[in-house]
């Protein structure tokens, strides 16, 4: 798994790095273990470990799989960490029985296969790899009428009501984009669908962008993308074990009471697969926008399409083996820089996760050998390959819940990486770890410009907007502004359950390809295609490695909380926004419903149904969520001038001022978690619940807000409003130890 | 030929039409004739017309073309007319030699042949059918390699430029839309193609949008678009007699010396002729909005394809027939009010332009009804039924050219309308008749929603943007904004050339199809997929039947000029937007080379070219422009007062003021034309030198602008300042007539 968002970055004509952290000679120092450090990577090694990592099908529970752990392992060993291998015993469905044919108005089977490329020695391992098919789908047998929903998220429901169109008692098919996979049969199930297929349209990734596999890097005709499609929002990890770290002693649940299986049977389809059964489709001509490029009218149905999909999957308990390497901290042994990357794969998985992985290696290569010199960490770091993550995070969730106590009282930060490519650096995380990661990529080269990371992606954003109000942010803020981290890889656990400060980093943009989750994401397709020469894997691992050794060496923790709060302003704006305009278009809606508009532009040969009048919402109080927040830019302003007034004064830090800060990112989360989803307890961060991928900040207030469900709303400001005031107070709590020091 | 523009309107809650020239008995009287006519048009008769004037291919210069128009001349007898065909002898080229060939990188002949259609039987008639081309493309012969240019106008040419792909020496394909089509040859000559093709993606009017012909009406693998492609921005009409009347004894360019021919020989195509021409390209894959909807990667090239291009034409004079009807004024037969519609078409034309002229024709017998129940409309009436319209407004050009002085003198007004569809209200025309017109809109009732046009069009428009100011004038606006007129009917030599206020009216948006310009544009098309029950039809006939009766009634000549200047002031504060909006493009673009921008996001994988530096251009001094536009604003105001005195004042209208009013448009004229196209003699609209159909408003300054030609844009501005100074001296002479009359 692995997920790209865009990024919305800024500038500063700063070129020093600002520190205020350690003194001049501490500053020296560690600038040398940093720049030593970033000499280390090596292009030819981060190769040969992808040809070692994707030589064959890994996924959880394989041969190859526990293969490579021990491989990584025995890597790790020999680099002079302190390594072990840490196993939980999961619940992994795998292919048993898949069947979609097309019964009326002609016959079709689906191959549901893809094809060996001869060119590609990798694509030959059918023996070892895992059919195609979606992981937590329920096992059913359906025959029904196929409809057409576009990406199947709730918009596209809403539009197939406007046209009069009901899924219930239908196979949905769905194309793939737009939503994490697994929502489309969550949403199509609450529609009343009673199968989903998942196709990969060619206007995704397929030859509308490019020559297809093996002639280019784009999903060739019968290429299809795996994937789980369990309830992630609800909670990842484990289905059997939600909360709790899935030992062998742990108690699960049975089966029938796992909450993030799918309600109806999915499976995913390639478009040679699919055009048979889209072509087979009539009634209303899809909107333009739901269109894909298959060379075909894309038609909504009902039917007359009517289409067999049976799924059975075997049941079986697998274990899964993280890899799990410590090097202990010399002086604040208890405060842990945390670094991980999944290594298992749907197939042999060279981009995914490989890519990023053989730069975490390099990195832990390089701090092995820094070590050997004399290098002695101030903090713990610990780098950690996690298993099973494609079937739903699961080796790093059922780690970080097994160890939940420990790490909420010594976890200061988690870095994760998943797939790289070659390109734009993103930066997605924790805001109060803003300005140190961008501090960290002003000194990363980028291998095709020979300017910063930083600055080709500033110069990449000022360029990419159409905002003069943006260039000119980009231009003038000392930080470029990262995203805020949703889902779809490893960091979720740390982040959203524990409220770990966590970043995610990764290079993309120039890399575009159709080989994600599908036989064809080989160590042929990476090295033809992607970052062929790894020089964007050695910048991944420099960009990591740098945070790493930085953060594991600063005298105070380098968190900057003027940054969150500025980001705290931004999504408050943003939900005032949200609340107003939807306020708005109710508003305008009901006064069109009486105007008549609906029935005067309904095409008479089109069936078309009025929106429905909807009650106008009143004006939610947003006046606790100001208040707090302005109680946070305090804080945070008061944290600042005082960090910098104790650089100055040269004192001795006393170590309780890190274990506060190190806190401070746990005040952002709340025992209950968030409503009908008490795994996530983060306040702030997480991935929407119709979503899946895609960050919803504040989220609690903003999908009350997209429910329309005032009440809750109004009531959510003021619990999270409570939670910015815990914030500030844990900020302040560091302040005032400062202050007390500096006496 | 037909265009049909998005139109932008507005609302009123007045349900009483204004109409502040007639007394309220010549109201009454006047209502009662407008009422009476619209209760004639009849369904059954346009159908019965269609069916014979769409019966044969009737393009310019054919046996049928000229027993059309001498079955018109016979019914305009019949019901009453004074009618005549006027003839003009055109230079007309025919298909004599098409080829179309891939030569490399594999071998293949384009069919060029659009295949019967056995369902239909006007498909058959391919005796008489013209081939499919594009007429007044040079003859040539050309072999060279093939390059996509997209849509083929000139912001393509720049990103080409971008990408450092050139076209010289090569022959381009481009899609058609985004411009007319003769612009595609003109700007890749521009560019130093050597050839063109012209191809109808099915992503414009093809597959993508719905079954193709015959089993719905969109077009289908083997359709062509046929068309001119003659430079009709420069001027329209015969080439050989520009500004003149095309008479027997006309004096002629020799054709060498014709202006409006093409440079590079150019041919239309289908896609299942395009699609192994594009498939065969490699290179840079095209930008995203490049790509079409057929199944294939689009590529850029050039090469290697290469084409083999052949164009020959017979370089004929033809015989055009021009039916032209009077019914003479009984007070003011001075006064003309003018209306038209072609009656010739590419092949059976049955939407295009027979759609619209069987509406002309009922208006005529229902006018000529009244005429025989007694009325006797005031202003003469002409009825004209155009020839030669698709090879570039032919008959209508040579017919104004030849009697300008007379039309200068007389005309009034002239009321154009071409194919019609289903669907919504669109008039265009010069701003002074837009709350004319739309009055009478508000009299016609839509025959789906049994609610006015004008009702129906303004609820449309509120449902389609998403600014809440313009929904906000949409309501609050006692008239919708009419669009300004480019080009692509018959109404550009009235209005472009002689300055006769002009209106195009039709109906559309909810008919869809691919058969413009083929073989396949028939009455089996049009009375299964289009206005098949000719409801808008007589729509059609209803609305411009009105206004032609109730314009030759009006004792005071229903212009209003406050309409005309809000709408000059909407296109001055477009001027100065689109000033700054390039200045302030150029600032920021200059600053980006400054930073490095496009050296930092150039993939090294693709050749990017970096823009060049442009000087920061001047601040324009529009306070000319301003002045004279405060002095229209005055003019318009004071003739609204006085004019609404002089009706209350009950007195006798002199008739030197209609003669006045007569002339407001011409004032909008200037005798030097247009730079560089003297022909376009109108300074507030003309079509654009680089879209042909889109109109550009205040068009001499604001293509400076677009031409960067900072100088001439600032001698532009004072130019357009006079003729406004004129515009409005010219109110100012009709307001002082009403003044001195009342006294």
């Amino acid at each position: 798994m692995s997920v790209r968002c865009p990024l919305m970055f800024l500038l500063s004509f700063m070129t020093l790095t600002y520190n205020p952290d350690v003194g001049a000679q501490e500053q020296r120092s560690a600038n040398r273990w940093e720049r030593e450090f970033r000499s280390i990577p090596d292009t030819a090694r981060l190769r040969e470990y992808m040809r070692r990592l994707s030589a064959r099908p890994h996924h959880l529970g394989s041969t190859y799989g526990k293969e490579n752990a021990e491989w990584i392992l025995a890597r790790f060993k020999e680099w002079g960490w302190n390594v072990q291998i840490e196993s939980f015993q999961v619940l992994f469905p795998s292919p048993r029985e898949r069947v979609v044919e097309l019964m009326q108005p002609v016959k079709f089977a689906a191959a549901l296969n893809e094809p060996v490329v001869t060119e590609d020695p990798s694509s030959l391992q059918q023996q070892e790899q895992l059919a195609a098919y979606n992981a937590f789908s329920i096992d059913g047998d359906v025959t029904a009428p196929l409809v057409y929903v576009n990406y199947g998220i709730p918009a596209d429901y809403e539009q197939l009501g406007r046209m009069g169109i009901s899924v219930r008692g239908c196979i949905v098919i769905a194309r793939y984009g737009a939503s994490w996979r697994g929502i489309k049969p969550k949403v199509a199930a609450e529609h009343g669908a009673v199968g989903c297929l998942i196709y990969s349209d060619p206007r995704g990734d397929g030859y509308f962008h490019g020559a297809t596999y093996p002639d280019g890097p784009w999903r060739p005709p019968n290429g299809v993308q795996r994937g789980s499609v369990m309830d992630m929002p609800l909670h990842p990890g484990d289905p059997l074990t939600p909360g709790v770290g899935a030992t062998e002693q742990a108690k699960r649940l049975p089966l029938n009471e796992a909450k993030t299986l799918t309600a109806i049977p999915v499976l995913p389809i390639s478009y040679a697969d699919a055009q048979p059964l889209l072509s087979a489709l009539s009634g209303r001509v899809a909107p333009e926008h739901w269109r894909g490029a298959l060379p075909i009218t894309y038609r909504i149905g009902p039917g007359p399409a009517k289409v067999h999909l049976g799924v059975r999957s075997n049941w079986n308990m697998v274990r899964l083996y993280n890899v799990i390497a410590r090097m202990e901290g010399s002086t604040h042994a208890d405060q842990w820089v945390i670094r991980g990357n999944h290594h298992d794969a749907w197939v042999n998985g060279a981009e995914d996760p490989v890519s990023g992985l053989v730069a975490m290696m390099e990195e832990a290569r390089g701090l092995g050998a820094l070590a050997k010199r004399g290098w002695k960490p101030r903090r713990t770091i610990i780098y950690c390959a996690w298993d099973g993550e494609e079937q739903g995070l699961f080796g790093s969730t059922e780690w970080v819940e097994a160890h939940a106590d420990e790490l909420r009282g010594h976890a200061a930060l988690y870095i994760n990486t998943d797939s790289n490519g070659r390109g734009y650096l993103s930066m997605a995380g924790s805001h109060s770890l803003e300005k140190f990661i961008n501090d960290v990529a002003k000194e990363v080269e980028d291998p095709e410009k020979r300017i910063s990371v930083w600055k080709r992606r500033q110069l990449f954003d000022i360029e990419s907007t159409s905002s003069a109000e943006e260039r000119n942010e980009l231009r003038q803020r000392a930080d470029l502004r990262i995203d805020a981290l949703g889902s779809g890889s490893d960091y979720t656990a740390f982040i959203d359950h524990l409220g770990i400060a966590s970043l995610n980093l990764g290079y993309g943009g120039e890399d575009g390809g159709g080989i994600y989750h599908s036989i064809y994401d080989t160590f042929r397709w990476y090295t033809q295609f992607s970052d062929t020469s790894f020089v964007y894997g050695r910048a991944l691992a420099q960009m990591a490695g740098s945070a790493v050794v930085r953060f594991a060496e600063a005298d105070l923790m380098p968190f900057e909380f003027s940054n969150s709060s500025e980001a705290l302003r931004k999504y408050l704006e943003e939900l005032k926004k949200l609340a107003s305009g939807t306020r708005d278009q109710i508003i305008e809606r009901n006064l069109q419903l009486e105007e008549g508009v609906f029935e005067a532009t309904a095409d008479p040969r089109e069936a078309m149904v009025s929106p429905i009048r909807e009650e106008v919402p009143p004006f939610l109080n947003f006046a606790p969520l100001e208040n707090a927040l302005a109680t946070v830019e305090q804080s945070a302003h008061r944290y600042r001038e005082e960090s910098a007034r104790f650089v100055e004064s040269g004192k001795r830090l006393p170590p309780v001022i890190n274990r506060k800060l190190l806190q401070t990112e746990r005040s952002l989360t709340h025992p209950d978690g968030l409503p009908e989803r008490s795994w996530f307890k983060h306040q702030i961060y997480a991935p929407g619940f119709y979503t899946g991928y895609g960050v919803k900040t504040m989220p609690a207030v903003r999908e009350a807000i997209e429910r329309k469900a005032w009440k809750d709303a109004d009531q959510q400001i003021v619990r999270l409003a409570s939670v910015l005031e815990a914030y500030a107070f844990a900020i302040d709590a560091a302040t005032n130890e400062l202050t007390s020091a500096r006496r």
